[in-house]
């Protein structure tokens, strides 16, 4: 069985030495379930390869600590091995050593001063529906009621507070095909996209301050595609484009703006996530950024936090990994940056 | 066998009735081959599914009169029918027609006012390698040897001259990959194409006069591809670009010019065809025109004349088939334009 009285850089290497790519979670949610289920302290449920512990002390306040079990595919990065003050191997920064230190927290701390909910859960690495958080969210909600949520995913031992919503969109020009010796008895839908891409270089992004963080936005074409064959003037061109913004607007804001910008062209939504704000004002997150300490800075990649955001719960990012290694071969942690969110993490939930 | 004394119209829906989608021209290339060994006056000789005929009578002047025996697929519009004036059936205008007015004066012009070379060839309608006459000109460019050429494509019985020249070609924009959340650590290469949509949107295409016909030369985007995903700032954005140029530009000018147009950008050269000078200018072609009637008008597209260009053949399109319905189900030919082209085509070279 895991040993969560062990020192929490051991306990990542134990972690991580249990593979689990997205999907094949299982060996390791029955390891994480059986650890906490033997504390008499915490109320586990579990759900596919998701695993819930939850403290029931009575406390006004709830706080929620989470992180994703899956890695993505090993790389010949398997077992963990140590270097110095490293610790090398698949899901080390992504995110098991913020696990590891979820769990150390859900072990070491019965009685914590706010109730604490602590969700383990599978497939972050892959396409939404199989997310672990989305089908929670669905099937019970309740269970992550919370006033405030960490997701552990690595942030450096930087709060990240909450996410950037992103929105694709097509924008696209229609002409009329002819045959390429006789151009002028068509209309290139190629040549027409010139004003779209004009309006995309002369985009301004805001960068608003959002509950104190300034988030940056950015409104790109992602994709491009037109063209019928080598002799036709084309009659289709379609121009994919993501917009990310900030958490001081909603999908329907996001998409209207984009809908302005492309004033007079065809603009159709493909896909939305919605951002989510920090949620640094509210006191219990006050007390965390005293605790973590350093100066909270903007999520502006989407993350599951934005999924807590929608159920009303105010979320950050925070995890000792680094996130420019994540899905890197040469994937690792900082050892000492393991133990140092460890402590941060107990002091807020102690002292 | 093919009977050559028929009426042309007979004759034209005779041959329209012998299958021959490219590659499958050899039934209809024997029977030709048959017919025209008959007659004493032609020397005949084949390659592969292509048959050359010529007369031997010592001129000091040869023609060459050519025509494509292959057709587009079938497309439920065999066998053919006469409806009023009209033939219907595929390969009637594009161009059995003109092959049945060919075989016509082949047959029945035993001692014309000057020697001619008809040539009947398969694989037209597919790609350039497999085409007969490319691979004449290749092995036996001699059978070629002529003062003039007409090729019987479709041209509504006009003398279209020449043909228009094609180039393509890619201009490329790089930029440098990021993630959409964090787009300005990267260069959008979609958005680095604007330039290059200006620049056609703004070009203007020449209309030189060559050999007293007017052409009209076009530069358009054919393709435009770029994009990684939809949460990556891509770093590559090609479009494909067409040059139609009149013939009085060689591919290197045209190549040039390209580039020029494109200044500044990464041009690399797809392929090209060259353009063919109308060559009206001939004695022998200004004899044609006064037997044809009418007023030559530049041919913008690309057809085979160019190979007879390419060989120092001056050749024009000359055929009773409308141009306009080449491949479509619907195609048919008119009954009283193949009578009329006979007509023309007969005075050419009896009186």
């Amino acid at each position: 069985m895991l040993d969560l009285t062990q020192d929490v850089r051991d306990l990542t290497a134990a972690i991580v030495d249990i593979e689990s790519v997205s999907g094949g979670e299982k060996a390791l949610a029955d390891e994480v379930e059986r650890a906490l289920a033997a504390l008499p302290h915490l109320k586990v449920t579990r759900s596919g390869e998701t695993v819930v512990a939850r403290t029931e002390q009575g406390h006004s306040e709830r706080v929620l600590i989470a992180g994703h079990l899956d890695t993505v595919p090993v790389a010949g990065n398997l077992p963990s091995r140590v270097e110095g003050d490293l610790l090398y191997g698949c899901g080390t920064s992504d995110m098991k050593a913020g696990v590891a230190v979820a769990l150390r927290l859900a072990a070491t701390v019965p009685a914590p001063n706010r109730d604490v909910t602590y969700v383990f859960y599978d497939c972050e690495e892959v396409e939404a529906e199989r997310n672990g958080l989305t089908r929670i969210a669905r099937d019970h909600a309740g269970w992550l009621a919370a006033d405030f949520a960490v997701l552990m995913e690595p942030t450096d031992g930087v709060i990240e507070g909450g996410c950037q919503g992103t929105l694709r969109a097509e924008v696209t020009v229609t002409g009329k095909r002819a045959h390429s010796a006789r151009s002028w008895f068509g209309v290139n839908a190629i040549h027409g996209i010139e004003p779209v891409l004009a309006r995309l270089n002369a985009y301004e992004p805001r960068r608003p301050v959002v509950d104190g963080l300034e988030y940056h936005e950015g409104l790109n074409a992602v994709g491009v595609r037109g063209g019928v064959a080598g002799n036709v003037i084309p009659d289709l061109c379609v121009v994919s484009v993501n917009y990310r913004f900030a958490p001081d607007q909603s999908i329907e804001e996001a998409e209207e703006h984009v809908r302005e910008v492309f004033d007079g062209f065809a603009v159709s939504l493909v896909d939305a996530a919605p951002a989510a704000r920090p949620g640094l004002t509210h006191p219990v997150a006050a007390a965390f950024t005293a605790a973590v300490g350093g100066t909270p800075r903007a999520k502006l990649g989407w993350t599951d936090v934005a999924r807590f955001s929608a159920l009303g719960v105010p979320a950050v990012n925070y995890g000792p990994g680094d996130p420019n290694l994540a899905h890197q071969q040469g994937e690792y942690v900082s050892l000492p940056k393991i133990v140092e969110s460890e402590r941060a993490m107990l002091d807020w939930l102690t002292i």
